[in-house]
């Protein structure tokens, strides 16, 4: 594969939430990338040659064209992939082990539990072909338990671990942000105030600007 | 939390397949540990104190208590850590950086791929209040398409990494063991010959085998 846009890495996305988590990561560390948006109208995510990268046919995947091109998709897998070999200062990463493992237990959470059911929620209130309001029911119940849960993991701390902004925390900002374009979820802010103050602290983040940025520069391509 | 029972960890669970993984992982580890069953039926996981070690309310969580009582949550996390701390054989690991990512992205497959969207299809095909064809569909295709991901990675390997079995691989086991209890999953071995091979693999290891030994002696408790 390659980099003939001379950027250290290439980054496959589409309009879904997941690649824009590791575009956060990528702007923290300040590591150069190419967005390349793969057309899932056409399905180009279920043919070759994506198909050849990431057999899952789902976005994101990474190519790190300064590592013999190394190859990995998963944005969960991606984010430790970045975070372990470009993060030695440790700005959105943690030196101790124990924080590391509390990071990755929260972005399980999120790999598992927010980016699933949020998901599903998605696809119930928009996208199924018939109306089931107890299908729509389950997952808007679901949505709200995450939020419950994350309300309350940050009752008493302005970030997950350690008191600073890392890779944990970043990974919910994508689907959070789309609450706003949910239905059902009018009023969220006030229901979960702790989450929505995390959130806002999130989106004043240079890295998450400069993300959007570079989401609505290539949606204007 | 104190561990009167004197094992050095503590492995809280129930049916559900997710703790299984980590239990797994204990054995091929040789680490000693005590399953510690919640009762889900008086939606013991759902309240204090078990939601005081987990305030997601799911299982399986972790106390190591060799390590000033460490409590870690999502099983995925759960593996990095144990691996990560004790595994520095490389037993069901790897030293290399690149390797190890590689293992990172499929155990995020099994966490945001196969484990949520089987439990969909169980949830439906069993347990929702109604029958819903359309979403049964749904998550029934969406179970087969994870085959045939699997399938296509296994063309040409017996293990997903490495050429060993690592806690990638492992922490596929306990989901595909639901397919012969889900409905619609007849005859899944003979259109997955690669996948039914690995799971056959897998189900012949000493730390499986000791795994579900465990379960069933706490099932009989």
């Amino acid at each position: 594969m390659p980099a003939d846009h001379g950027k250290q890495f290439t980054l496959y996305c589409h309009g879904g939430p997941n690649p824009w988590k590791v575009a956060i990561v990528l702007e923290a560390l300040c590591l150069p990338y190419k967005l390349i948006n793969v057309d899932s109208s056409t399905q180009e995510h279920k043919k070759k040659p994506y198909t050849d990268l990431n057999p899952n046919g789902r976005m994101p995947t990474l190519i790190d064209h300064s590592n013999n091109d190394f190859v990995i998709w998963e944005s969960g897998a991606i984010i430790l992939y970045l975070v372990g070999k470009y993060d030695k200062e440790h700005k959105i990463s943690f030196e101790e082990f124990e924080q590391t493992s509390t990071a990755n237990q929260y972005l399980m959470f999120q790999m598992s539990g927010q980016g699933p059911y949020f998901g599903q929620a998605v696809w119930f209130n928009r996208y199924h072909g018939e109306k089931i309001p107890s299908a729509i029911d389950r997952y808007n119940n679901e949505v709200l338990r995450v939020l419950s849960v994350l309300e309350d993991i940050l009752k008493d701390k302005e970030w997950l671990v350690g008191g600073k902004c890392s890779y944990a925390d970043i990974s919910f900002l994508p689907w959070n942000g789309l609450l706003g374009w949910m239905s059902g979820f009018d009023g969220w802010q006030e229901k979960f105030p702790k989450v929505a103050a995390w959130d806002a602290r999130m989106n004043e983040l240079d890295s998450v600007k400069k993300m959007k940025a570079a989401k609505e520069a290539l949606a204007n391509h």
